[in-house]
């Protein structure tokens, strides 16, 4: 089991390493590639964390779990249905999320799994697709709410998700993940809004990679966010959002106030 | 004015540089910041042009001609309505288009201007915008049209356009290109299905840059296509299209048979 974390020390320099509880054990080379300690260690306070990885895109996932499904009187659909966050989205833990200049609606929260791809991936089998996973991390699929169907001719699931800020992913990718025993706990302003079990995604991580990898490569440090299930709600200026996984960890973001 | 490419040589040397009729005058350093020539020219039959950029992502429009939009009977859009065409899309001139493995139905294309930014690029306004862009090039936004609407609950731009090879660019980027005199011409196995004014345009790409910019982050190489008009058509297994753009050149590229 491994925990791996991004970071920026105080001194200004970034790296990547090992998280244990607080300490950081400094890695170099390539994080999905045969990485090595360089006997650096920090400890808490040197450092702060940033997204564990920078994706060149995350695929995102809509209408993934049975009990949202049922609620918004949706059929299972048989195949991802997804569409492309932009890699310049994605923020780390305690990174404030931004209001779109100029937007003045409701901008909405959604916690999700995250699937973090190891290596170039196209066109694997499902049997084969656990090779494909690094590991797992939360992410919070941020979304300006009013921007999707402010068109009737197009929803712009593109544009109302991939505001810069709006992916936020971490605080860690965590490879040994038993994801069928995992919740999803969404807390606003401290108070819980999301607490969905894993177990009911209707396409599974290993389908996921299968899948989207006939329909686009994907890449190293890439991410699935598997879809989100009920609670989702919308976030006032100001307020916090934390996406809690147990056993990879809590990632934390403020809608900045105005 | 300068008319850049990318290329491989036949002794399997990457690079690029400018190239004036078939001498291709190389350059080093970074395209988009202040590249140097480093001596070397190549001669045609030296070398294969490669997609003139590697853009991280395309910004696809929608519903950006009038033609089109009277045709289908869309009001022209207040703001640029979008999709995100994943970065691992993209070929180059020359390169086959792949029928997705498992696919059986109809891909059309669609002959577009591609504007390619020069630099990282947020929150400009159009007047600033035109200092964004790097020039210009022809793209064929491929559609797998029956994954579309396949569920009907969610329409799937990102995976129908997002497949791998389905965002042919090039063949060069010119970067003194008076597009509002321009036409788009595609062909079909040499027979012209699309030719569009591209100042039919509804939103210009000084526009598009600023509207785009304040909605997401774009990055060196990044590619605005700017939306088709009449004549989309679907491609036969073995079939050829080019998009041609004086001024610019053109793109060809052949559906690989089945």
């Amino acid at each position: 089991m491994a925990c791996w974390a991004r970071f920026r020390s105080h001194d200004d320099r970034s790296g990547f390493g090992v998280l244990d509880g607080v300490r950081l054990t400094q890695y170099q080379g390539d994080l999905f590639d045969s990485p090595q300690p360089n006997g650096v260690t920090l400890e808490r306070g040197d450092y702060e964390l940033q997204s564990p990885c920078m994706p060149s895109k995350i695929v995102a996932l809509w209408n993934n779990f049975n009990a949202l499904a049922e609620k918004l009187g949706k059929k299972a659909p048989a195949h991802a249905l997804f569409l492309i966050k932009s890699g310049t989205s994605v923020i780390g833990p305690g990174v404030p999320i931004r209001r779109p200049s100029g937007y003045q609606g409701k901008i909405v929260f959604e916690g999700e799994l995250g699937i973090v791809i190891r290596r170039r991936c196209k066109d694997v089998a499902p049997g084969d697709a656990g090779d494909y996973i690094f590991g797992y991390t939360c992410v919070n699929d941020v979304t300006a709410a009013d921007v999707l169907n402010e068109n009737g001719d197009f929803p712009q699931w593109c544009r109302s998700k991939g505001y810069d800020t709006f992916g936020c992913v971490g605080p860690v990718i965590e490879t040994d993940f038993d994801w069928p025993r995992a919740r999803v706990t969404t807390m606003l302003d401290g108070v819980e809004r999301q607490n969905y079990p894993l177990s009911d995604m209707i396409i599974s991580p290993v389908d996921l990679v299968s899948q989207i990898s006939h329909d686009l490569t994907l890449l190293p440090g890439d991410i699935i966010a598997c879809g989100t299930s009920l609670g989702v709600g919308s976030i006032r200026d100001g307020a916090t959002v934390e996406v809690r996984i147990e056993g990879i960890g809590s990632l934390i973001n403020t809608l900045a106030p105005r």
